[in-house]
């Protein structure tokens, strides 16, 4: 016998690369293009460095409070934690704990199955439709818990709030988590119903429509009791997890309201003009409601397109796996990087 | 049924409380009483806050690299999470997965048994000596793994490494965490062990000896397979739990070796005057190697002792616990924090 022998043994998730070039244009991660809200900036370098000595507060009181603020929730209603995989992945360990097989897309994000290995939950996926629509029959077998993103990932489709509502009403016994990480360029957040649900968890994050994914804040809403559950777990995880810059930088980026209207709306801009071309240059793609588009050439495989941008530093996602092995998940970046994708594309495919 | 019947329900660690009031003398939380070290206040109001589009580097390397070269080991060799207490969650996860009994003192760190619990890890608590040293004998009992902190929480006494060689030689077949929280105000390190023992683990932190408490980093030092593992499991829950504050900023507390030497000399300093002044008002303690003393009083009940302080604006700690409950941990703070202290207490007692 040796240590090894009782080792948890994990394959674990392969994130986007983060090339240490600057040079390179990166739309492989569904980061934002654009800097987080001004006052973030200004604050960082009035930060008292001298509060570092001590714990932060072990709630982010002032960071849940603004969430609770401008979502119009009670503060009792709202979790943060490091990332949204970091509440994700604590929502797994707290409400997916039945014997029964908890429910995702077959085609979604790829945590989901890592997550249900981790913590030995059973797990069965339910396939997309043909149109990569989130079939919602397949959502009413008996299960052990739900989960699904909105708009989805890596599809970037949208299922409207109708779909999700008969989802989480086919679902009273278990607890259904939609993923909204992608829902503010375009999508409409089940929030409104919270009020009607207490099994719903809406999860959201900083990283991509609040452009502070460096600052690792993922935060989710639901009722009171369903956030104290997922307190009692996570205060036995590690009662410190936002760190004292995350707390009070997070809080400036809630503030700002208008730099994120703002921020969101041009990357909504740059993606219809981004569909357009692509259209153009033979490309076939969901409709996307997400700061990325899913999208495969009607003749040139997807990986050879992939390499050859990578060959000229642009960074798309492409995964060999079956189902989307000829699709390339390309996020939307700035007018200027998707005019210079556009045209690599044109000069290689043209 | 309920959503509510598959909730994993957890009674969470509860940490030492954070009062909102600067008043407050604050001896509750082992916190450093100096800010951390100047370089980062320097660095942090250069921060580029552009950057914090961007998702940070999964693997920490300036900091795992920073690491590595202040130790002397590869920086294979190095992993850090989100405090040490996301580490030793962590290596729980990963490293106690076995269905014999995990070991560790009965009076220790009262995390252990909530991540224990946590996971469903089973476990054993063998009894401190009456002079409150480490029973080794009691850890050469079959198990699925072996925790202990040198020195040892609450009470700051330190174990020779003699000792600490000694139960790990005992237990080739598991691996043993070395849980190196407050060892750098006196003890030594059992890092030298690392070349011979493949099974063990060292958990350290910023938190206490480096002033970070509030950019929460901890991390870990074994064999390159052990690490190998942990962050199999790490990249299974997050792939970016580190932010680029608690990245950038901890390299440099990393590399004023100057500072660091000053800070922990002057907490040990203090530390050794309190000790002269407790005795002298009739207190009795373990010999800490520690930034806290843990003391009891030969006729007043630390209870008292501690709704007094509190009244005061004194915060130190008291367990309401089995054997522990006539004793107070008091962090060690700056000299004149001490000497209100230790006046508060010789007006109470005198």
């Amino acid at each position: 016998m040796s240590w090894e022998d009782n080792v948890r043994k994990m394959v674990p998730y392969v994130a986007g690369e983060q090339p240490k070039s600057k040079d390179v244009i990166k739309l492989n991660t569904n980061e934002c293009p654009y800097p987080p809200a001004p006052a973030v900036a200004k604050l960082a370098q009035e930060m008292d460095t001298g509060l570092f000595r001590l714990y932060p507060d072990t709630d982010s009181t002032s960071l849940t409070n603004a969430l609770s603020e401008y979502y119009g929730v009670k503060p009792g209603q709202v979790f943060v934690g490091v990332g949204s995989d970091d509440v994700l992945s604590l929502c797994f360990l707290t409400f997916f704990n039945s014997d029964k097989p908890i429910l995702f897309p077959d085609v979604t994000y790829s945590f989901y199955d890592v997550w249900a290995d981790l913590y030995k939950i059973p797990y069965k996926t339910v396939p997309l439709k043909d149109d990569w629509s989130i079939d919602v029959e397949g959502f009413k077998q008996e299960n052990g818990g739900v989960i699904f993103p909105n708009p989805n990932a890596p599809t970037g489709l949208f299922s409207s709030l109708e779909k999700v509502e008969e989802i989480i009403k086919a679902n009273p016994d278990v607890v259904v988590i939609v993923d909204e990480a992608y829902i503010d360029f375009g999508g409409e957040s089940a929030l409104p119903l919270l009020e009607k649900y207490e099994n719903l968890l809406i999860v959201q994050t900083f990283s991509k429509s609040r452009a502070m994914a460096g600052l690792r804040i993922g935060f989710c809403m639901g009722n009171e009791k369903i956030i104290k559950y997922l307190n009692d777990v996570k205060f036995s995880v590690n009662s410190y997890t936002m760190n004292r810059p995350a707390q009070t930088l997070g809080v400036l980026a809630v503030k700002d309201d208008a730099y994120f209207k703002e921020i969101t709306g041009k990357v909504m801009a740059t993606r219809e003009w981004t569909k357009k071309e692509l259209t153009r240059l033979g490309f076939t793609f969901p409709d996307s409601k997400a700061n990325f588009i899913f999208a495969s050439h009607e003749s040139v495989p997807a990986k050879d397109i992939f390499n050859y941008l990578r060959g000229h530093n642009i960074y798309v996602r492409f995964w060999d796996k079956p189902r989307i092995n000829n699709h390339l998940r390309i996020t939307i970046g700035t007018d200027n990087q998707m005019r210079t994708l556009i045209a690599a594309l044109e000069a290689y495919l043209g």
